[in-house]
């Protein structure tokens, strides 16, 4: 089953820019049963952990944050560009190549002690993950784990990551990995 | 059931800016159970139409875009801002209030005579609706439908939409609409 998800994933070499492999996420999209299929399979992975909530970032998060939420019957937590939020917001600053960025939550959206799964369609370095987990941390919530669709697994996003737990569906362990 | 849903989105006044009564649904997003019968909800006024893909714009209409094509089986298209999709795309203009802004989706994700519904969070005047209309028409595909949890109908979005049929759970018919 995890060999026809793949066969849905594209890579496409320097983009955005030179020098990057790019994991192309559309085509398992456009495909109805494999999405279900894909989605039903990432939810099963998660099924041990215990959370309330799903965050997940703005924009391409929201499909698997989205689509495992409402199979897992869960909260679900935008994780915006700042100002986009109309309420008060808890903020997590993460590093570029140049410079930072930072993600925005709603702090009533995380009350103290809600547990919280971090999902994203892609763990690469991990630097969005681990925003993600500080703002669960700074508005007094929990980490329950990360889920992630596609890992590129040579990047080592994992270790920025610990100690909490990690999950994906798919592992490129090397650059080359069909 | 409708009644328990608004009772989930928040009304916040001059956001992003004076005059603009902007709804929030981040509270029903938060509430794992209100958020799945929305869902559902949204889903079983879809029922009736026919189509083999979901349209959804960038970012917060990724939200309910996965969450429709999930729960009804159908591919997703994604409908982004310029330059984020690597393959070949298509485009399509919308007026905002000084200039223009573009969607873009991937061609193949648009084979001639795919039917197409489009989906969004919100249907105010209707400009991202109906660029995504237009993506679908000059990718050769066929709009559907086009299916909103949320309308402000006093803003008259619909008569941008004709002739397409335009469904929405929660229809706000006035400003002032509780």
């Amino acid at each position: 089953m995890i060999r026809e998800i793949k066969r849905h994933i594209r890579t496409v070499e320097d983009f955005p820019k030179p020098g990057i492999s790019f994991k192309d996420i559309t085509p398992l999209l456009d495909d109805g049963p494999a999405l279900h299929q894909a989605i039903d399979a990432l939810s099963s992975v998660v099924e041990h952990l215990h959370y309330d909530r799903v965050v997940c970032a703005e924009a391409r998060g929201f499909v698997f944050g989205t689509a495992l939420a409402y199979s897992m019957k869960k909260g679900l937590i935008l994780a915006r560009k700042p100002n986009k939020l109309p309420g008060r917001t808890i903020s997590a600053e993460y590093d570029l190549e140049y410079g930072t960025d930072a993600l925005e939550a709603h702090l009533d959206s995380i009350p103290p002690g809600t547990r919280v799964l971090v999902a994203d369609d892609l763990l690469a370095t991990g630097g969005t993950a681990r925003a993600m987990c500080q703002l669960v941390e700074n508005a007094g919530g929990v980490v329950a784990g990360a889920a992630f669709m596609i890992e590129l697994g040579y990047l080592e996003g994992r270790k920025l990551l610990e100690p909490y737990e990690v999950v994906s569906l798919i592992n490129y362990k090397t650059p080359d990995s069909p």
